[in-house]
């Protein structure tokens, strides 16, 4: 923490990043339409949901992040464009090549994300008005408007941005992203952009990418349901000078922790701000023989229904807990493992030798009270570890999801 | 269906069976303690709960079956007998020969099952005198007893029989069922017994009961939750004194569908009085690549509480059930499947071509009103076919799942 300082900014933070947020007409009254734009060719990584049924947005974007550059990212809120078929796919090109056009850049450096209700074709007449509209509404600090225009019901924006100094220069990471919510309850899309003036080499920025979302947005679940339309991008223009940025470069691992730390804290918004979510749940595994091992555990606990509606319910059911670790499917000896829960600093061991430790339920109620929990699991099978996020199952959970679309 | 009847019946329907269930003291008021005894000993098959959490009954009772020979079972709600280390494992034991020495067989011819709260130790001095009352409350008619001292807060007991005829000789099949519900709110516990007084070889039976579950337990699902305590057994004593039924019997078949017929409909009463459900879903799919692949899909829309809250809010969201086919993990084209959704004999096409087919939205939520449903999915990769079955997601799972176990 000591080598990079969190500032009070936005996307546009890093030097040469204009983004804007503006209202054209696909929501009802709020922000629909982003746009993030470099005043130099950046390069370019990106993650992109792992759904066989993958919207169009999608498809298109990474063919352009295929070789490694782009300049500008637009984003609509409120409509996914997914299973829109042939059509579909013709209108992001449309809408690549109408933003393309306006900021006089090629086409194939334009990146598209979209979030919204399924199977509904993007109205065009209202999207291509929309894009001369983002782009004349483009600033330097433009990204809290940026933050707010891809958010669908989300109930806060979340953005964060991070100083450091690399080669002697300072590099600014910052990054936005909307989480689990929508205007039309449908689909829980995740979205998450990260703009850096930093140069970075392109391939060491694609695996820093990838290794960084499977540690971070991977790792957090409000229901287990992946979405066609993830996506995660980052764009770095390199304008803050610094020498490129490799796995050689004396100062990289002051850059991975900070772009660590940028990701892992965007993951956590998006899932405390969870459809209907009242508790924030950290599961922490440690100790496992692989890391896939580790991560399915921690995996295995968020995802169960039975957890989520006990933390709801501020029930200490331990026998839920150990439960979904043991159909994890993880290699360990139920006789050997150790659970705590608990806050931050007042961990209460619950499990060990396969049964209860008959710790103070009443303790525990009043532990169970707070917001944000964790579960320790330590499986005394190896030396891997693993984080993950998740949150509780609620009245509310049920009343956003269950209400018609309309 | 013509080779077989439905009788009103209860798992003491088949010839020299006897069964009882009596209140113990483990839940508040209702039954708690269940036996049933063949007069002679039978061929026993059972299959497990695959959690690697497993109750101390689940261990003792897949040794005891190993021999395929059993000739009583002894079942207990209100405790689950889980994560009770040593202990647990004895407390078992003890059952287990009580039961034994009452009716006067060997304990290695005892199964025991148990349902309830995990983590709380088998309080001995109130079991010990229940397995007395129990054996002496035996009846050729206590099945219907029995099937009550199963269930937890299931709202109805579960039990079906079935009468065909082998070798010119009539056989009973008989099965009882207990779900997803308890007392303390806990565990999704899954037990069924089957008995029948077919004669039937042990290793055919073995593999049947495997294959057939395979199909109907391991198909429903409530809320993805694998249990401590799941088992499925069954006991055929051969008294009705047809040939022995292996894979050559000229009436195999006969005897196949039957057996499959009662496990499917225990394995449906359970889903349709899942925690909270106001919705049946049957989900078929055809023409997999794979059965796994089949599987995989049925699962997977099953599981997803995007699926199941739109369900219970009558919502028609094709968008969500072709994202949870999507990261089925399935071989298939995306733009090649079909999906219909409606009632057994109303089903509309809502998704072609990747995309909506523009179904009629309000005959949909006319239809959406019906309390069971059904979704059938054509993969069109193969020939391969599964069939699996859910439950929607409620205010009232949230409710039973959220309150205290107190």
């Amino acid at each position: 923490m000591d080598d990079f300082k969190i500032i009070d900014g936005s996307i546009t933070s890093p030097k040469g990043f204009k983004a804007s947020g503006v209202y054209i007409g696909l929501k009802k009254s709020k922000k629909d339409m982003s746009l993030v734009v470099s005043d130099v060719l950046a390069d370019v990584a990106g993650v992109f949901t792992t759904n066989k049924v993958c919207a169009a947005p999608i498809l298109v974007s990474k063919k352009n992040i295929a070789n490694g550059k782009a300049q500008a990212i637009i984003i609509n809120s409120g409509n996914a464009n997914a299973c829109t078929g042939e059509k579909g796919y013709e209108n992001v090109i449309t809408t690549m090549n109408k933003t393309a056009k306006e900021l006089d850049i090629s086409s194939e450096d334009v990146i598209m994300a979209s979030t919204g209700v399924i199977g509904v074709p993007l109205p065009m007449d209202i999207v291509i008005p929309g894009v001369k509209k983002a782009v004349g509404a483009l600033s330097y600090d433009g990204g809290q408007s940026a933050a707010e225009g891809i958010i669908t019901t989300d109930t806060y924006i979340k953005k964060v941005a991070i100083s450091l100094e690399i080669d002697g220069k300072e590099v600014i990471i910052a990054g936005m992203a909307k989480g689990s919510g929508m205007i039309e309850p449908n689909m829980a899309t995740m979205l998450s952009f990260i703009t850096t003036d930093a140069k970075v080499d392109g391939k060491f920025l694609q695996q820093l990418l990838k290794d960084t979302s499977d540690k971070t947005y991977n790792m957090i679940t409000v229901d287990g349901d992946t979405s066609t339309n993830d996506m995660v991008c980052v764009m770095a223009n390199g304008m803050a000078e610094n020498n490129i940025i490799n796995a050689k470069h004396p100062e990289v691992k002051k850059f991975i922790d900070a772009f660590y730390y940028i990701n892992e804290y965007m993951a956590k918004l998006i899932v405390q701000d969870g459809e209907g979510a009242t508790k924030f749940i950290e599961v922490e595994v440690v100790n496992g023989k692989t890391q896939e091992d580790a991560r399915k555990v921690a995996k295995s606990i968020l995802n169960s229904n039975l957890v989520k509606t006990a933390f709801f319910g501020e029930d200490g059911n331990w026998g839920r807990i150990i439960c979904s670790i043991g159909y994890s499917k993880a290699d360990f000896v139920v006789e050997e493992i150790e659970v705590f829960l608990g806050i931050e600093d007042n961990m209460i061991k619950i499990v060990e030798k396969g049964g209860s430790t008959g710790f103070d339920e009443k303790v525990m109620d009043e532990i169970l009270k707070e917001k944000n929990l964790k579960i320790l699991v330590d499986l005394k099978a190896g030396s891997e570890t693993a984080k993950g996020w998740g949150c509780d199952l609620s009245y509310d959970y049920v009343k956003i999801n269950g209400s018609y679309r309309s």
